[in-house]
């Protein structure tokens, strides 16, 4: 895609890249959560990952599961967090991984599930709703 | 495995899946980020996302791109948050992936992004020791 950042950084900016196969590269964020914070894309253009072949979810992950443990073996991380923003948060549409490595008490935790709860019954409502609602596959 | 709450779930608890295959469950999370928020789980008892055998991750995240689409859809949401924590931040070591219904203006694009800088040259160093230090897929 034309005017596409992380098409470029695909096509034409191999020194960024940590990695690379036929259907992915990683590189580093520019603004990472933490040092070493890696941004896993696919070849292919697509904006979401729900937008993605699911005969391509394989290749991706794998590339996010090498990511996992390179982090960890080689920075001494124990953990490490995977994301992925769909629309709202995305700053770049293209599809994207994050993999960060993560530490007790790094800092992220604290903020990081702010969660909220449900009413007498509403939890219920809401897995009937959506029971029904179930989509088929993409690309089924 | 016993005493694991996401395998008693999968096993015992059908009244809470929104939605179940072969390989994968889907349930509402009980304390959401926001409400409808989602954990995938996989039925075979793996911790870690980089624990699962490379050929299982497409049917968990076909799983995955159908709950993105069932909630935006259901709820009326333009996003999605897709996030998995491994060891660090995991509170059940049951493999699973959170899908959670995102809207502009939500709250939780301020405190989610703290990102720092890379120091000159710092980058390019990172970059360096992650190609060196790359680790081979799972089960390869």
């Amino acid at each position: 895609m034309p005017d596409c950042t992380f098409c470029r950084i695909v096509a034409d900016e191999p020194d960024q890249h940590v990695f690379a196969d036929d259907h992915t590269v990683a590189f580093l964020d520019t603004s990472p959560l933490f040092h070493g914070h890696l941004l896993v894309v696919t070849r292919e253009h697509v904006v979401r990952l729900d937008d993605l072949d699911p005969d391509h979810l394989r290749p991706l992950f794998v590339t996010v599961q090498r990511g996992i443990r390179t982090l960890e073996r080689e920075l001494g991380a124990p953990g490490a967090f995977v994301a992925n923003n769909n629309t709202v948060s995305q700053s770049v549409p293209h599809l994207h991984v994050h993999v960060v490595p993560r530490r007790p008490k790094d800092g992220l935790k604290g903020f990081f599930w702010p969660r909220t709860r449900y009413a007498e019954g509403e939890r219920e409502g809401m897995r009937d709703r959506l029971r029904d609602a179930w989509a088929p596959a993409p690309g089924a």
